[in-house]
């Protein structure tokens, strides 16, 4: 492993992600990339007394799924990486208790996915582990009602706004395997360009996710052009125009192969999402079902996955803070 | 780097703790260890309208302290890692947003000091980072604010209850130098033995501490009387007694070199903290102030860090969970 640049990681021995897997909500069951997913779940309680317990079972399930999938046992498993929306991370605190695995809590936003998946990698590439699981989650439900307003109140939502995913996603990296192969990663720095709309997160983090890939593009000398798919997290319609016409002022034209989690998750016509999907698990899931997918069946051979998050709380907000941003990036290639 | 036994990873070449910063407030600069602090505050406001900002502004200056007083160029600080109480970590992304270094966001409650450091010192000898930045913070007006009652309403404190240190604490570590070194990590795994008193984080916390005490004398094959020190994060007082109990119960007396640093911190009979100090800053102040000038001194050659995180939130203690705990343990030897 070495430093490449000014902030890449270069993997001289490229981890594989070994498995993955994701759980849904009925939302998102309905949405276009249902098929990729491997549990759709019928309401947002499954179950539970409340979204908070609902939430912790999505990332309980998700990793129990994918320690199934992977054939590993779980006294295998070295160490775990998970993180959330909830405050202090509760989902993944609790849905993760009873594991027995030794645990790193991570708080990315809405890129815990991905700081899991470079710190994972990382880590078995180290010798410090061989397997390494990483996993995030998020529920519409619990982080309209901590973030927003009581979703009893039936506020309207501007049209700027996200629909934050329901589900987790969860993976497992390991030292040996045949990939997909986690060859480079480019953490991203904090970003802030002064957005203080609260509903408008696509452009509060867009400036943060052109930084990051500008950064990837300068620490590797590679372009858009080697990537078969470019993809942001959780973006949505109007941060990932930004990201396109930001890059256009960079010389970056990423119009045929870019495309974001947000916008990837929801049908803009049919489902009335306003600016598309958001939430720890967009990334987390679309990554899980759909792109792992495509990596496995050959379809992308080369991605450049960048997990986009919102450093700001409630509180930061009514105190009239603007909106850092952060942008982690990973390129994944068969 | 290699992991040996359970939950242990070995560092092959030592990696060193190069420098470190701590700030505290008001009530811990009328405690004992206040010599060992660099920096002491008058009020708790440190010139801000609110307390999130006053705790931004002791990492961030705690940040910027610990680059000067290393002399490394903050631009050949490859990575950081930070987090805190306070909602989505902002006390942390706030404050760091200006610090232009790549940044992974972190969650362990008040193991997040310990847990930075080990991340820390995985990237430094992987080959991924020559140097990396670390730090946590709390405060508390703010966390009694978010967790508890207004301070307004003066609410009284039942015996058991700890006193959130106001604070921060900043280290780096770098693959080259001579020393304090890191030699061994154990991360902890989450453990919950059923406590649910939100004001007894000691009981809740020390199982955990315990457990990953015992799985790092397994995997190392050492015992207390290899090191000169053995410090918890914040137990306090109650927490302590417990730590001591139940490690007597699998034959290990720790009575002669066993402490904690929210027992530390205050003085039990003039200040009326009641069990003591906790908080992210407690370990990370106490660590970064006290213990690491008897490192640098040569009066401990040989100390176990053990910080101790609660993984709970006040939904969660209202919707009626109990409280689970991580410990994360370091072994630092000049």
């Amino acid at each position: 492993m070495q430093k490449i640049g000014k902030q890449t990681i270069k993997f001289d021995k490229p981890q594989t992600i070994l498995e993955t897997a994701s759980i849904v909500g009925p939302k998102e069951a309905q949405g276009p990339l249902a098929k990729y997913f491997d549990n759709l779940l019928e309401d947002e309680f499954w179950g539970e007394k409340t979204w908070e317990k609902a939430e912790s079972k999505l990332i309980k399930q998700a990793v129990n799924l994918v320690i199934t999938k992977s054939g590993i046992p779980a006294d295998l498993i070295d160490f775990c990486f998970a993180g959330d929306l909830l405050n202090q991370c509760i989902s993944s605190s609790f849905g993760l208790r009873e594991l027995n695995i030794p645990y790193f809590g991570i708080f990315g936003a809405c890129s815990t996915f991905v700081e899991g998946m470079i710190l994972s990698s990382i880590l078995t590439e180290s010798g410090a582990a061989n397997n390494v699981l990483f996993g995030a989650s998020s529920h519409f439900c619990s982080a309209e009602k901590q973030f927003r307003f009581p979703l009893e109140l039936g506020n309207q939502r501007p049209p700027s706004s996200q629909w934050t995913v329901t589900g987790a996603g969860a993976a497992i990296i390991s030292s040996s395997g045949n990939g997909p192969f986690v060859t480079y990663a480019t953490p991203g720095k904090i970003v802030d360009k002064g957005i203080k709309d609260a509903n408008n997160m696509g452009a509060a983090m867009a400036p943060a996710a052109v930084d990051t890939i500008l950064s990837h593009f300068k620490d590797t000398g590679r372009n858009p052009s080697y990537y078969d798919a470019i993809i942001t997290g959780d973006l949505g319609h109007i941060g990932k125009e930004i990201v396109i016409e930001m890059l256009q002022t960079y010389g970056y034209n990423v119009k045929q192969n870019y495309n974001d989690c947000g916008v990837l998750m929801f049908d803009k016509e049919k489902q009335d999402t306003h600016s598309g999907g958001s939430g720890c698990a967009c990334c987390a899931t679309v990554f899980s079902g759909y792109l792992f997918n495509k990596l496995k069946e050959g379809k992308y051979k080369k991605i450049l996955l960048i997990a986009t998050g919102a450093l700001m709380n409630s509180t930061s907000s009514q105190q009239g803070e603007s909106i850092p941003g952060i942008a982690h990036a990973i390129s994944i290639e068969v």
